[in-house]
């Protein structure tokens, strides 16, 4: 059994290396997972600056900024990282970090493109409920592997106190979604989020509850069947470390992950004023599609459905079927046919934006998303939402550094028929 | 009893007097209504440039161009006006043409202006049962003043087949609307149709039925109580006269009216593809909103509802209530407060294309709509769609030969108290 004090020493003196993940890296962010509630802006900047081990080994030597040693007060002092990643491993669970492969970069591109939005003043940054910060480290349960999980997932919410109606047409989407390779992305609550869920894995398809407990703890509890099912098939996913407690406030700060991981939510069910409008609305704010389900207009559940369709500002769309939703979020080529015939090319099936983008990539050197935007003369979260898009027609590519023109294929000699073909 | 001739030559030489119609432009009207099926482009512009009798005198004695004889064949030989007079007499009718004071000259401008568009080879036209024709006549029954009721109108279309949510819902905004002053528009027919003009019925609100067949014989038979109903505190409406048969082309004739008549057009239920659906298009052909009662994904008579609002050219509009369609097609002033308080004067609550629509129109000589359309440099069925609201807000006028700005009122001597209240 080492400190942490020792872990946070090795990995700093470590050469790093290809593919794996310091066992002190891990451990520095499973500590700063616990030290400070998620969500809060100054503290993911500050962790980012200096990164996760010096970050933890300077609040635990008490060196780091006043402002940030505040945000961390007398928990600078313990340390239950061990008994954590412990409880996490008994539950059949783990912390994905950043540095991991498995990390989902280009979904929560869009929570740290919007976090640089914040102003540096963090009295005028948004309240810690609504700040657009990525997550320090995510705590998963369950056998999928979460980027490929969240490359093609939406996000179906709803009220909780869903009439049968809302609960048919949640569990048809995830049904239907599920059906067609579609990662079915929810809270795990009651009403529209188990009935979403419950679709999917009827399909046999994974499906992802993002918790805002412990992953060891899921909560509702009268939902824990539910959540064995949903870790066998898929993950449950958590910013908050084993043990933590579902607060009122948690929910909120925990809709930001459920924009961030997805392409595009769907609005089952909603009251006038609830929850999952403001899961809607958070979407709509990190640059993704808010889909919405109408209902019977004399249905108090649908009011705020039609609430979300009328607000020009939003631009939802209305869906009815998984058809629609597949449309509204799917990939040029993977997913969406030309209205009459297939287009010839994969750029003629883009629209404006999204051919404005791809003209402003370079062909070699990649470049921001902030610098596209600006070639492209259009606003960053446009760039980010026609980027997936692209880069998965492999019009443009990711270079880790920055976006550039995917290369034309190198022409190969290989036949149709491989090796085995012969045996 | 005079022969239509010599009523017709009666009206040729008289003198017109203002206020009265003469019997021969009424008989002439009446003989033309039944020469040629309506919505007969080339038909009704025969009639706009000779005027109506010397359209009937001309045709009566063969020397009307061919095109025009072929139109009407044989019938031009046929004389049973004083007939038909008398049948809508003995039902509580009357004929009301484009020379009465009644004639609702302002809502059907729509009209003039679409057919105005239609092409002058023949060929190219529209079908009848979809070329923007205004009506040569108006075969009325009931007590009411058709420009009367028709000035604050909206239309409630839907399936016949409708299911009692839409029946329920059709009759909650009929009755919503009648209360608030709105007369209530559609086609008497079972479902939606029937449900609305009983809201309106239960409200003491006047309300319209546009029939496809004569105002005598009302379809469908079992509506026979309703339509008498309807009579006495609204009005049916027909293009066709006494005694006609509702064929089925002639409910698609029908359509424009119910569009032309009203400022707008709501769809409460429709199946996939669908008669209402068709009615919808069409009120957006002539420049009028469309408005859409959402329902049940669930259920078939609410997926043309759901086609309509995902219809981006159609630009219809998600309503839940009567607020919200008086929102889309009330008046500034009469109607409409201004989200937070209420606009100092009329011109600050007007729409960036209103403002434009005034600022074209001139002071004294009055201008076509076609000229404001230059002027503010929009289309034509945008303007026609402003200057009802302008009119009404009395910010401008029609002076019988274009639009103008409205003059400044005259500065009164005359206290709050009058004559009656020294009595």
């Amino acid at each position: 059994m080492t400190t942490i004090e020792e872990d946070l020493e090795d990995a700093a003196s470590a050469t790093p290396e290809r593919g794996v993940v310091h066992r002190g890296v891990r451990r520095a962010r499973a500590w700063l997972s616990r030290a400070v509630e998620p969500g809060t802006v100054d503290f993911w900047r500050y962790v980012e600056d200096v990164g996760p081990v010096e970050a933890a080994r300077r609040l635990r030597a008490g060196s780091a900024p006043d402002r940030i040693r505040a945000l961390v007060g007398a928990r600078a002092q313990e340390d239950v990282t061990l008994a954590d990643l412990g409880r996490a491993e008994r539950c059949g669970g783990r912390l994905v970090v950043p540095e991991d492969d498995e990390w989902p970069a280009l979904p929560l591109h869009a929570l740290t493109l919007a976090v640089a939005r914040e102003p540096d003043d963090h009295r005028r940054q948004s309240d810690r409920t609504l700040a657009p910060v990525p997550p320090l480290g995510l705590w998963v349960r369950g056998h999928g592997r979460l980027d490929e999980l969240a490359d093609r997932s939406v996000a179906i919410v709803g009220a909780r106190a869903a009439t049968a109606y809302g609960e048919h047409v949640a569990a048809e989407l995830g049904h239907q979604l599920g059906e067609r390779g579609w990662t079915v992305v929810s809270g795990g609550a009651f009403g529209i989020d188990g009935a979403a869920h419950r679709g999917a894995l009827a399909a046999e398809a994974p499906t992802i509850a993002v918790l805002s407990c412990g992953i060891d703890r899921p909560y509702p509890a009268a939902h824990g069947a539910l959540f064995h099912r949903i870790a066998d098939n898929g993950l449950l996913v958590s910013e908050w470390p084993p043990g933590c407690a579902p607060l009122r406030h948690r929910f909120l700060v925990r809709n930001r992950l459920i924009a961030g991981l997805t392409r595009g939510t769907v609005v089952v069910e909603a009251a006038a004023r609830s929850g999952a409008q403001a899961t809607a609305r958070r979407a709509q704010a990190v640059g993704r599609r808010v889909l919405v389900v109408p209902g019977p207009v004399t249905s108090a559940m649908s009011v705020g459905c039609h609430e979300l369709l009328r607000d020009e500002d939003l631009q939802a769309e209305l869906v009815t079927s998984a058809a629609h939703v597949i449309a509204a979020v799917g990939t040029i080529g993977d997913d969406l046919d030309g209205p009459v015939e297939r287009p010839s090319s994969p750029r003629d099936g883009l629209s404006d934006l999204a051919a404005r983008v791809l003209d402003a990539c370079p062909v070699r050197v990649g470049v921001s998303p902030e610098r596209l935007a600006a070639v492209a003369g259009c606003d960053i979260l446009e760039v980010l939402r026609v980027l997936p898009a692209l880069e998965l027609a492999e019009l443009v590519q990711w270079t880790g550094a920055g976006w550039r023109l995917t290369p034309p294929p190198t022409p190969t000699r290989d036949g149709p028929a491989g090796p085995g073909a012969a045996a």
